[in-house]
């Protein structure tokens, strides 16, 4: 099961109890965190997340409301005496940033951490269970989108023909794989007699902060659930051109012109009290639209 | 009025709803911002402190749990088009650590910055409200107290015998400044028959991260309050010792060899759940002991 919690939703100045950006993508186990906003260390004890569960770090961009937590978090990690490699992927510039506080602190770490610089699209992470690829998006400085998908599962075994024909449990997981079952009297069962298609991976896009860039299409075409930022209303459509940002309808017809199949929309600006109007407005574009709340966990399906 | 507000009173990882240090002391409508652990901006919110009237800030040492929430605030007053100069007493390597991150994120702040490089006891602020010095702690890494002396007032108005020497009101600033007063006829009031002696200024000191170590007693002798760390109980002296931090007892040793009159710990190791008794220790010692709770002001007086 692939979801993604959130643990900030606003923009940069923290107001009206929301957080500035961040969010947790778990996938069979491992928690994967995209940006750390200040405070994010907090929000994790506050919603329960497992923090040991965390090896990848994903920075999309060298703006603080994106990443002024992460120094944090790493000096915690040893804190807590953490063993396990954590893998960082954020602009080049952000390895200078630890490595000079660390030098400060007199500090050395508990675990290795490994950082990776982010450059044009490529994919980060690939794995039997899921790939992780990022994608530039349009913003002030240099910054990235990060896209989840999950690899294909096991094939499903259809248990009452499995049992009518008398295969063994211990040829169970190769049925998953795919194989054919021969019986001791030499006979072939064609695997799809006896198993359905597995489901198909799922597929989640951080499209980060970002103008409306229909360039971000290709990357997240298809998806079944994208985060994109709606910093304003859609009146302030010059304001969110001005400052690389996007609108409530801008984000609904990137998720509507890609065939996504939900959007999640978040990095409110810290002057709206309230998020009512947020919704509405983008559900007029792209019906199947929902806040991104914090605390809240999302399932992709 | 000097006064104290704990934001922060907790050891670096964060636990128990417990913040890492800082704390605001204010005087006469000016707030002194003294170290600044991650989530400060969002701690000052919660608490209605004035955000707005903080033009200093100190920084006692580079550990991450006293600074990493500097950047965001730093970052925050731009973000409000804070005008203001806004003066920062640190170690030297904070200044990189702060211009990088200014220059990856390509921002320009909406206000002046001044860095001052702490260095061996050394006055930092001095006007005629106040005087604020710095003085060296024993730390793992360099690390300073911050001593906060408010200036003397001006002298009380006897306003019954003011008024009985008919004195015009235009003259009570020059009483006040400590003038005598010459009648018409040309008779001369000595200014001490009609003003009292002010009150003395109040002296509080912020004694940071530190061993046991007497030498600081000179600097904060006679305070009218000081904060001292009391990262653990007293059973843990020896650990203490390894990691440069103060026990219960420690603390109130020095409180009392300093003979000030009220002490309040802080810096609780995260590994302690209540705080019941690291007060009731401390007392042992040191009778007018407090803890620094978090959103709590402490007059000084």
């Amino acid at each position: 099961m692939l979801s993604v919690t959130i643990l900030g939703n606003n923009s940069a100045v923290p107001a009206f109890n929301r957080h500035p950006t961040s969010q947790v993508v778990s996938h069979d186990g491992t928690n994967y965190l995209v940006d750390c906003g200040e405070g994010t260390q907090i929000q994790m004890i506050k919603y329960k997340i497992r923090r040991g569960k965390i090896t990848h770090i994903f920075i999309s961009h060298l703006h603080g409301d994106h990443y002024f937590g992460l120094i944090g978090l790493i000096n915690t990690f040893s804190l807590l005496s953490h063993k396990q490699e954590m893998h960082i992927y954020a602009p080049a510039p952000l390895q200078q940033i630890i490595e000079i506080q660390l030098k400060v602190a007199d500090n050395i770490l508990s675990y290795p951490l490994q950082f990776h610089t982010l450059t044009e699209p490529a994919v980060l992470v690939d794995n039997e269970k899921i790939k992780i690829s990022c994608f530039r998006t349009t913003h002030r400085i240099e910054c990235y989108g990060f896209l989840f998908e999950e690899k294909e599962g096991k094939r499903k075994l259809l248990i009452d023909k499995v049992q009518k024909q008398e295969i063994p449990v211990s040829f169970y997981s190769s049925l998953q794989a795919g194989l054919d079952y021969i019986t001791p009297k030499g006979k072939r069962i064609p695997n799809e007699d006896v198993t359905a298609n597995p489901e198909k991976g799922k597929k989640y896009a951080f499209c980060a902060d970002t103008r409306y860039d229909e360039s971000i299409i290709p990357h997240i075409y298809g998806a079944d659930a994208i985060y994109h930022e709606t910093t304003y209303l859609d009146n302030m459509r010059e304001r969110a051109v001005e400052r690389f940002h996007s609108t409530t309808k801008q984000a609904a017809l990137i998720a509507r012109k890609a065939m996504v199949k939900k959007l999640l929309i978040g990095h409110f600006s810290s002057k709206y009290a309230t998020l009512e109007q947020f919704l509405q407005e983008t559900k007029e574009v792209f019906p199947n639209t929902e806040l991104a709340l914090e605390g809240v966990t999302y399932n992709i399906h």
